[in-house]
């Protein structure tokens, strides 16, 4: 990520009233606190104390079995051995990209998507290229896209699916669609060359940490050596706090249903005020997950720079994710930006788009000023300064 | 690891009533639980619940400067924007080989060292090579080495520092020295190279899989995008309750003292119990840690099967780590094992040591009986066979 970028972001979160539309974070209104204190309790006094001692590098077997269990029921037959617990689903994707690809590899992503993933394929020395052809692997979230929080199209579906190329299947969101459960995954149709990445980051909470890592079996023994090498397993207590919530008679697919109406809320009145601030912008219609994906209008062909843009926008107390990030190129145009509805508080989105408009308008005055200023004829003292 | 160790390993784990002298593990009995407990029903009260949320990558920075801290009252002078908490020392120890080591280099390591970070050595395609001249950087135990329990020798010290190649200090048994405070750190006087590892599993608890990498100033930037590529950051739950632990008012030097105390009337106890029953081995005196290093008479010459004895040794309901893992070229001769008195209630050594020396006549006789065999004159009938 471009170190501005990661500067003004690090500036923005640690401001005081600014309202924070980037970060991608779920909301904290959402986490089950009694109910993780509970499991921790009952974790704690479990025979052996496993959620503080050492464990196997493939972690939990509850909770892989649970893991198992779910995506049995999308329809793909998968045994609790053929998973691994991660530390996050950042880990599984990169103890997948590590598995399937080698150094100076193409791998093939959304024209936007998720930037840690970005991030990883650069510091592995792949390469992502935005297509899904002749590319020596994919990494893809079909059920819900971020940034775009829309599924994978039939067609772009079709060709993700083709050839050979091994397929990293990231769900994250998968669960957060607004109009209901989990679709099919590629997994339960490409057993043997899609490595399904899950977590429970968006649905329970992140600072656990707990992701997983499907995988074909005959990958299955380098990618234990790989992930016990790495950090030898996941945390037990994050684990075995998981599983004691997740086992123990909370009801997970009702708190699914509540959190679906919850993050379903907050976009529709996200977007009806960004709407009305900022009419003449395009906004991505999010099926599911945590944000909108967002364009300004292009037409003035001058677009203001992403950098200064985000500055402009802090100074006015609001912030949001640059488009940047997402694209594998890095390319800032067309200008684009991700807004989350999740974790800021509703009620300051609207405060949040007449910022973001005021900011919007700041950097396009100044703008207009300078073309204005550039087309002006030059003065006789301009003329001699230059 | 050789697969059948691994094999032996997780059935002995798996076994009521076995007593297992392998594995490493702290002690059950010295988990903090309910200080712990209290630790993570106040870090689930903070106002914006950090423990349960997405945090920076470097870490918790409370947790940091109590590293710092530490690290300074020893001799090192750290800041904690040097510092980087990891999911567990394996992680730490990872990211440290990826930023100075490049694949094919040459590691020196111990004559006997700990098993994963050879591991780790080998999946990155690096070589282990007991020896601190002619390598690309080096990774050692200065403070107290795994499995010898001894610190590392003055003239050993002289020679790891130097040259110029990279140090790799892993820290993880400094605080449980018996006699007392951890000794000065190589970090204190070689600064710019020397990558610092440490961590809460020896003692706090392994399950948190909280572990820390000091680097020098110009590897930072590098280390924290390495970091983040890997798994975002360390649980912010474990690092929570970590943090509420050792800063709410709990005596954590106290902790230490009461640790060294517990694990020194072990080692005693263990030491005294295997000299009784097998007082022909030689056994390491270690000065801290948690096991002793093990090495059966080698006068015969003909050395039973390091696989073949852990499977006598299970058969008799004792389990043990096979020496071949911690030597660098996997060498399973001279034989050698590592005796934990960890984990094990103290109340089974003597049957474990005696357990143990059963397994030993077993396979010794065994072998006397194959080499009589091997040296009786053949019959007629067998030569006929032949």
């Amino acid at each position: 990520m471009d170190p501005r970028i990661e500067a003004l972001q690090r500036r923005a979160a640690a401001t005081p009233g600014l309202i924070n539309l980037g970060g991608g974070l779920p909301a904290e209104v959402q986490f089950p606190k009694r109910a993780l204190a509970r499991a921790f309790l009952k974790a704690l006094g479990r025979q052996g104390a496993p959620a503080l001692q050492y464990g196997w590098a493939e972690g939990s077997l509850e909770l892989r079995r649970w893991v198992a269990e779910r995506l049995h029921a999308r329809g793909a037959s998968v045994a609790p051995d053929d998973i691994i617990i991660t530390s996050g689903a950042q880990q599984a994707i990169a103890l997948g990209l590590e598995l399937v690809c080698r150094p100076g590899d193409l791998v093939g992503v959304d024209a936007a998507t998720y930037p840690a993933a970005l991030e990883l394929i650069a510091e592995r020395h792949l390469r992502a290229v935005p297509r899904w052809r002749d590319v020596g692997a994919r990494y893809v979230m079909p059920a819900l896209g971020n940034p775009s929080g829309r599924e994978l199209s039939r067609e772009d579906r079709r060709a993700v699916c083709e050839g050979k190329a091994a397929i990293l299947e990231d769900d994250a969101y998968a669960d957060l669609r607004f109009e209901g459960p989990a679709p099919r995954p590629l997994l339960a149709d490409l057993r043997t060359r899609v490595l399904h990445v899950g977590t429970l980051s968006k649905t329970l909470c992140p600072g656990l940490r707990i992701g997983w890592l499907v995988v074909p079996p005959r990958l299955r023994a380098r990618a234990l050596r790989l992930k016990a090498s790495q950090d030898l397993q996941a945390s037990s207590l994050a684990q075995s706090v998981a599983c004691e919530y997740l086992l123990g008679g909370e009801d997970f697919e009702a708190r699914l249903v509540r959190l679906r109406r919850f993050y379903r809320a907050r976009a529709h009145k996200l977007l009806r005020v960004l709407r009305t601030h900022l009419p003449d912008w395009s906004f991505s219609e999010p099926e599911g997950g945590f944000a909108v994906w967002a364009h300004p209008p292009s037409s003035s062909g001058n677009i203001p720079d992403e950098v200064h843009f985000l500055t402009a926008a802090l100074a006015e107390g609001v912030s949001f994710d640059p488009g940047s990030s997402f694209r594998p190129d890095r390319a800032a145009t067309p200008l684009a930006l991700r807004l989350c509805f999740s974790a800021a508080p509703s009620a300051s989105f609207e405060e949040g788009a007449v910022r973001l408009a005021r900011a919007w308008r700041r950097v396009n005055g100044r703008r207009r000023r300078d073309e204005g200023r550039r087309r002006r004829p030059r003065s006789s003292a301009e003329r001699a300064a230059a």
